[in-house]
């Protein structure tokens, strides 16, 4: 069949809106109508050719909702009409990742999505016989896409694809972080490191659990507004603080209980490890540092018992985990809709990049 | 009173045995008579000089177990007769750690403890009208001493205090951390870096927990022996591997469920960190580092789900999970008649530590 897609041709080139050839999805293999699709840093990151896993062309995109439409032999847990949500980490129930209590990270199908291709080693996607390649398992800048049954999270049909379709990537990374990944408790201090996207929802999952304090740092304070209404009891700019680590351990009575970095700075990495209190602060990594950047600390932060943690995909099982937080969406629990600041069609893409490197989106969403 | 003990005079300067005086027990306070203690690194660390906070003139001595002669007002928890193991971690059971389900590090007495006083601020000991310092709240190397109620554990009558004594730090150091602080589950795969005293306490506490491979890290080969008499099933000599990350990643079929580092090197730390595996491998730092020295990783490591944690007193709860840890011996389930390769009365002290620097003995006990 034929599918209109934006494509990836080159490093640091603007994606191309063109009709793409997509083959039928094969054994274990759907296919879904992408209904919308997130603008997410990891794009850009890839498109700019900085990701040294980035391969081209390609059509990037991971974060979509959309509906099944077709299924290949053998696939069972989705029918067409079936409204998904595609998971670039899949949950394939069988691999030893799968079976081990503590992570989420399926690796039934990691070799072949890191070289763009399905799991049988081949493309769907071409261009005049051409073969173009599949991203992060997922390529929902298409409006039309093929993915492995596992990679599939079932969701409710009243649930709008324009908003749900964060929850693919971002909400899922920040909300889940909290809930499934670090676990915290209603009351806890939490203190979240960088006011973004994900910085949000790492602040309303915490205000969803219960959480006591909820820091928020940023240097920039016209982030402040939104993220009070997300949640965040406090606000510290370390460029108005003599030392972050000690107004956030002044601020709590010794520290936080947990700390969340969400930017992706490893000098800022260790400030969220510090500021967690002795004896018992779990600091969790969710930013996606440089190319060869290190962190360290003093062992003694950790033998007085902080410990350092990273975290990826919110610690979500994606089938399992990813549905119930379209639940939480839909039952008010979690705020989607004030963070999806922009919609445009397939062909203003390349816009919705502008707008997130020039910083005036938090969230903008592609509607086909 | 007067009582036998030896004194650390200043930095660098062999013990001195000598009477000295030593005040009753004031409301909340113990004397004990101490029946046997260890000589442990920690001490010798102090008492060169090189730890920022030793001062002199002091008693050193924190692994030691005796008998209670006498309490203070108020004192409920012990009463003459009693066994006891002094605790440098107490247990108030009433402070904000203590009632925090994470932690064992009990802050109650911690100022006065490091200023080498009692609770009230005073010394209990003295010469010639000087004062003399605690130590670490123990001062073990004194025949009789005294202690506050909540730093000391209660145990069976029949455990031999020569044995017992080594519970007071080094085995609970070592199966600590694996039973209370880690929780290692049966079938698990556990690396221990360095197979000195510490690191044979975590395997033989891997080992009674049903740990599944229990690999030993070390670059002397002597050591072999003894540590596979206490569960270790292989064995890695790094000098003999060109990566030892990789090779433990090999042994394992991808790497450690848990790790522990057990010598103090920030670079075998960082060994430590990376061999675990995957998704869920948990490396905990028992080593005391240097001054000033820094463990640094790629975040990477953590965001895939490593994490990275410390231990001090084995994660034990003094009060309530040392006693735990006597009936252990007791009941075969931990060796440590093979870890006491020396006794000698107080007035031999300094060859305890002299066996200790030349690396000729595990544990020393200096029986009254």
């Amino acid at each position: 069949m034929k599918t209109r897609a934006a494509i990836a041709v080159a490093a640091g080139k603007p994606l191309e809106i063109a009709e793409v050839d997509l083959d039928g999805p094969r054994a274990g293999e759907v296919l879904v109508e992408i209904m919308a699709t997130g603008i997410c840093h990891t794009d850009a990151f890839t498109l700019s050719g900085d990701d040294p896993e980035g391969a081209f062309p390609a059509i990037l995109g991971h974060e979509g909702a959309g509906i099944v439409r077709e299924v290949g032999a053998g696939v069972t847990s989705v029918k067409p009409g079936d409204h998904v949500i595609p998971l670039y980490t899949p949950e394939c129930r069988e691999c030893n990742f799968c079976l081990h209590p503590k992570t989420n990270l399926c690796q039934a199908i990691r070799e072949t999505q890191g070289q763009g291709v399905m799991p049988d080693g081949s493309s769907r996607f071409s261009l005049d016989g051409t073969p173009i390649l599949h991203y992060m398992g997922c390529s929902t800048f298409s409006n039309f896409t093929v993915l492995p049954e596992i990679a599939l999270a079932k969701v409710r049909e009243d649930a709008p694809f324009d908003k749900i379709c964060y929850i693919g990537c971002g909400v899922t990374t920040g909300v889940g972080a909290v809930v499934y990944r670090a676990q915290v408790e209603a009351g806890s201090n939490v203190v979240v490191f960088g006011l973004g996207g994900i910085g949000l929802n790492v602040i309303q999952g915490a205000a969803m659990v219960g959480a006591g304090k909820i820091i928020g740092v940023d240097i920039n304070p016209a982030k402040v507004e939104l993220a009070r209404k997300f949640g965040m009891t406090d606000f510290i700019n370390p460029t108005q603080v003599d030392n972050v680590v000690e107004a956030i351990q002044d601020l709590t009575g010794g520290g936080a209980d947990y700390s969340f970095e969400c930017i992706g700075n490893v000098d800022v990495m260790r400030q969220a490890l510090e500021c967690c209190h002795k004896g018992w602060g779990e600091s969790y990594i969710i930013g996606v540092a440089g190319a060869g950047k290190e962190i360290a600390t003093r062992p003694f932060q950790l033998v007085t018992g902080r410990s350092w943690h990273g975290v990826a995909f919110g610690g979500a099982r994606g089938r399992t985990d990813v549905p119930k937080i379209v639940d939480w969406y839909m039952e008010g629990k979690i705020n989607i809709d004030d963070l999806i600041t922009h919609t445009m069609p397939l062909n203003d893409i390349n816009k919705g990049f502008d707008l997130m490197h020039a910083g005036e989106s938090i969230r903008s969403v592609v509607v086909y």
